[in-house]
């Protein structure tokens, strides 16, 4: 299903086309497709080039592992990312080995984990990310270490049709995509000031 | 200048030409372009689709406002940034109204930028985000809420040669770009344990 943002001017295709659906076919993604995904992540910009991203990743192909990451997701979550192709937890290191903070690890892995969804969708692929996760449970079930935030989890896989949804989820699938204007975003002279791009 | 990254297996153009010069020729962005690449960032995804992320945007068209970022900046990110065709800089609503902290305002912002940034590639532009600016002068200077937090200031335009650049930065431009291996940032099973991805 297309979904192309209804944007106010023309953007690149891969960037108009992303949207982050709930349906998914089970179809699993293999590795050397995984490998194209993270590897758009690991050419991203970050400070100093310190690269705080870390992934932990299955997929739908190792089934006790995919099923190790399903177990740490939220339920609402669990009902239909159970059908997706592979998972990735994504982490960021929030500070150094010292414990001194690094208030851009966010930031970057944002930057980090956009790029390994566009490269998902220039391979036929859509991701959405999940916020609803057990962050504790991930923490301890896959030993993160203590420097690192646990941020969101991925489900990344081919798309199935909408109707495939339970009734509530359908519903969300084929609402109406909505956005603040630019308005409302991009500022000019002082913030909060929109910025005329006419 | 190309710098295409060596990627360890093929990625999709756009991100494998990306890159982050110093050098600029100092022509202006124009209005229409500026609001492609807002209106990419526009359509990231975040959590609940609560779009944290808010822009504070220059063209070296309008000179004195150019000027004000520029006059923000790090030192050293001035002697090459003043060239840019534009400035942005980044904000996210790092708490709500009620001060409630957004945990996930910093990496929805990194989702975004990225499409920012992908789309000014896409239009034959160049961008640098510059972590080296004086975040107290830009929020007194652009009434930055105390509620969004000041993550980086973008250099935007169109690319000129590395030895338009001072020595220092010439040296910085031309050398090889490097990244972590795939098995340094992908784990499986455990955080830490590489994932097999051949």
């Amino acid at each position: 299903m297309s979904r192309k943002a209804e944007t106010s001017t023309p953007i690149n295709d891969v960037l108009a086309n992303r949207w982050s659906p709930r349906a998914y076919n089970g179809e699993a993604v293999d590795a050397a497709t995984l490998a194209k995904l993270f590897e758009a992540a690991r050419w991203a910009a970050s400070g100093f080039n310190r690269q705080p991203w870390r992934y932990l990743v299955a997929s739908r192909n190792e089934k006790a592992e995919f099923d190790r990451i399903v177990a740490c997701l939220g339920e609402f979550n669990q009902v239909w990312a159970k059908n997706a192709g592979a998972l990735v937890i994504v982490t960021t290191l929030s500070s150094d080995e010292d414990g001194k903070p690094k208030p851009m690890a966010k930031y970057n892995a944002g930057l980090a984990t956009a790029q390994l969804v566009l490269e998902a969708h220039a391979n036929g692929l859509h991701c959405r990310q999940m916020g609803g996760i057990n962050r504790d449970a991930i923490r301890a079930e896959f030993n993160v270490p203590e420097n690192a935030d646990v941020i969101v989890c991925i489900a990344i896989g081919y798309a199935a049709p909408a109707e495939t949804l339970s009734e509530r989820n359908y519903e969300k699938e084929i609402a109406p995509r909505v956005r603040k204007p630019l308005s409302e975003i991009v500022f000019s002279g002082d913030w909060g000031k929109a910025a005329d791009l006419s």
